[in-house]
C-alpha cells in the first residue's frame, strides 16, 4: 500500500545488497517513518521482541528473513546446524502467541534441510516466497470479504458501510494489504462507500498510532474511537459489521487475537452485529482443539501500561498516566470462543468458524 | 478517606470564610493534589463543566454548592428569581448524562423557595444537608456491600477477592467513601482481603488516575490493567464479582455509567460472574424506564481522545496519540441494560435491578 503516494511493503531485501534486510520501524509510527536496516539475527530477533515490526504475517515474514540471515551468517567455527537451531529457538522464544511465527521458523526449516543447491540462497528464495505468499492470500481475502462488504452496502442502498475493527490487522501487520483491511481497501478501490470504527486499541494504541494512519493515507474514511466504545455504537445501530485479525486460530475455529477483541465479539453477539475474522492459514494451528486453555496467552511488561507515548511539540515523548509504584497487568491477547464468530475470510474464501467447516475448506490437513 | 494519612473530603467550605467552597482539583491528580477555590457561579460551572469534579455523587454536591453561592452573590440590580433561575440553568447545562446534578439543583429550588428565615442561610444548610446525606448514604452502601463480599471471602477460605471496577466511583466521585468503592473500604478495613482490577477508563483515565491513586492511599491491594483486559480475566476466573458505579439509573434498573460499563457486563454475563451497580437513590431518574432510547449520552470532545496527559520528568504534559488530522468520536456514557446487572447496592440495601424490586425498597416513588 501507499505512504505518501509511494507504494511499500512491510518488509523488503534491499536492492543493492540483499543481505540488508529493510523494515519499517512501526514504534515511531504515526509520526515518523523510520526505515531499519537488519543484518543479522539479533536485529531480527529485537525487531520481533521490542515491536519494531509486529501483526500476524508480519512477524512470520521477519522471522522468514531471519532464518536467511542466520543462514548467511553462521560464525566461523560454528555447525551451520547448530547456529541455525539456536537462531530458530531464540526467533520462537519472542513472540509466543503469533502462530505465524512457529509456522515461518518450520518453512524455513524444511527448505534449509532439504533440496538442492545453495542452502543460503534456498533460504533467500523461501523468505521472499513466503513474504510474497503472504501479500497474495492477503489479496484473496481482500477479494473474498469484498462480497460481505457489498451485499451490506446494497442494502442500505449506497450509505456508508460502517466496519468496526479492533487493534492493526492492515498492512502493517501483514507484507501488504493486510487481513481485516484488505476487504475495506478492495470495496474502497470499488468505489462502495465505507467508514471504519478505528478502536485505538490500548495498551500499545496499534489502532491510534498504525490503523487510523494507513487509512488515512489510503484515503479511507474513519473516525477514531476508544477501545471502550464499540458496544455503544452497536447498540445504536452505528456498526453494520465488525472485521479484525487473529494471531492464531484453533482448527474449531477458537480465535486469538489483541486483547480486547472477546468483548468487541461479545456486543456484536449481543447487537446481532456479523463479527468476522480475516486471517490467511497461515494462522491456523491445526495442532488444538481448544483455544481457551489451549493456546498460551503473552503478558508483557506492565511498563506498556503505565506509560504513553505520542508527539509533543516536535518531539516524541513519553508520559506515565498513573501513579509510580501502581502494580500494572498486560496480557497482550484474548481468545474469542468459535460460538461468537459469524465467519472466517480466509485466502479460499469465507467459512463458518467450526472444524466440519475448516477442515472442508483445507481438507490437506485433514 | 485519606491523603497522606489526612481525611479529606472531595468537596467542603473554607472554615474560616463559608462564601468560599474548596474542592480537590482531579485534573491534576494523581501527579499533584491541587486544592481550588469556588467563589461565583461561573466557578462552579467550569468546574463540573471541564471536570475539575467529576463522578455522580460529587457533581450534584458542587451544583448544590453552586446553587448556594448564587443565592448568596445575586447582581446589585438582578432579580433573586431571575438570578437563580438562570444559575440553575447554566449548572444543568454542564453534564447531561448526569441524573445527581437535576437531582441537587431541583432540592436547592425546593430549599430556597420554601421555609423560614434567610435564603442564603437555607441554600448554605441544603448544600452541606447534600454532601452530608452523600457521604452518609456512600457509607450505607459500603456496609450493605460489604456482606456480598464477605460471602465471597468465606466461600474463597479466606484468599484475597477478585474485585473487577470500571472507571472511578470512589471516593472522588462522591463527597466521601464513593460508591462502587466503600464495599472494598469496608471489606478492607474488617480484615477480609480483597485485590482490585482497576479498568484505567480511556479516555479521560479516571481508573489510572484516581481509582488507582485512592485505593493506593488507603492500601487496598489493585493492579491497574487497560479496558480490553476484564473479559480475558473473567473467561479464566480470576474476577469474583465486578462492581461499578451509575451516573443515571431507570426505576427499570438500566444503567447509565462510564463508557465501557457495557462490554465488561457482557463478559459477566458470559463468564458467570456476578455485576453489581453501587449507587445512592439520588442516582435514579423515576421518570423513564427504557434506559437505552431515554437516557441522553454526552459526547465531548474528540481531542480527549487524541491527547493524553501524563508526567513526564517532573512536569504534566500532553501527548498526541495519533495522527494529527485523525477524526475522533468521543462518547462518554454507555447504557447497560437490566437483564445484565445481578443487583444494585442502594444506601437501603442490595435488590433486582428490576422495578418490582426497586420501587419495593423505594415505596415513596410508586
Amino acid at each position: 500500500m501507499k505512504i505518501n503516494g509511494i507504494p511499500y511493503r512491510t518488509i523488503w531485501p534491499a536492492q543493492e545488497d540483499q543481505r540488508i534486510i529493510r523494515i519499517i520501524d512501526q514504534r515511531h509510527l504515526p509520526h515518523r517513518l523510520i526505515i531499519e536496516e537488519l543484518t543479522c539475527v539479533s536485529d531480527f530477533v529485537r525487531a520481533i521482541r521490542d515491536m519494531h515490526v509486529r501483526g500476524a504475517g508480519l512477524i512470520g515474514a521477519t522471522a522468514a528473513f531471519g532464518m536467511y540471515c542466520a543462514a548467511a551468517n553462521v560464525p566461523p567455527g560454528s555447525s551451520f546446524e547448530d547456529y541455525l537451531k539456536k537462531s530458530a529457538e531464540e526467533l520462537l522464544a519472542t513472540r509466543p502467541t503469533a502462530k505465524n511465527l512457529a509456522w515461518a521458523v518450520e518453512r524455513q526449516w524444511q527448505a534449509i534441510a532439504s533440496g538442492k543447491g545453495d542452502k543460503v540462497k534456498r533460504a533467500f528464495s523461501k523468505a521472499c516466497a513466503i513474504a510474497d505468499e503472504d501479500a497474495e492470500f492477503c489479496r484473496a481475502i481482500g477479494r473474498h470479504g469484498l462480497k460481505l462488504i457489498r451485499a451490506i452496502s446494497e442494502k442500505k442502498q449506497g450509505e456508508p458501510v460502517n466496519i468496526l475493527t479492533h487493534c492493526n490487522a492492515g498492512w502493517l501487520a501483514f507484507v501488504d494489504y493486510g487481513s481485516a483491511t484488505a476487504p475495506i481497501y478492495a470495496a474502497h478501490a470499488e468505489g462502495i462507500r465505507v467508514h471504519v470504527w478505528v478502536d485505538e486499541t490500548r495498551p500499545w494504541l496499534q489502532g491510534a498510532r498504525l490503523t487510523a494512519w494507513e487509512l488515512g493515507q489510503e484515503g479511507v474514511p474513519h473516525t477514531l474511537i476508544v477501545d471502550n466504545t464499540g458496544g455503544h455504537l452497536m447498540q445504536h445501530g452505528l456498526v453494520d459489521m465488525v472485521i479484525v485479525g487473529s494471531d492464531r486460530t484453533t482448527c474449531t475455529g477458537d480465535v486469538a487475537n489483541k486483547i480486547g477483541t472477546y468483548l468487541k465479539a461479545l456486543a456484536a453477539k449481543d447487537c446481532k452485529v456479523p463479527f468476522y475474522v480475516a486471517l490467511p492459514s497461515s494462522t491456523f494451528d491445526w495442532e488444538i482443539h481448544d483455544g481457551l486453555k489451549e493456546i498460551p496467552i503473552e503478558k508483557r511488561s506492565g511498563r506498556e501500561v503505565k506509560y504513553i507515548s505520542g508527539k509533543s511539540g516536535e518531539s516524541v515523548e513519553e508520559v506515565l498516566i498513573a501513579p509510580e509504584d501502581t502494580p500494572a497487568a498486560n496480557y497482550a491477547f484474548d481468545v474469542t470462543p468459535a460460538r461468537l464468530v459469524t465467519g472466517l475470510i480466509t485466502e479460499r474464501g469465507v467459512i463458518a468458524a467450526d472444524e466440519e467447516a475448516i477442515l472442508g475448506l483445507f481438507p490437506e490437513k485433514r
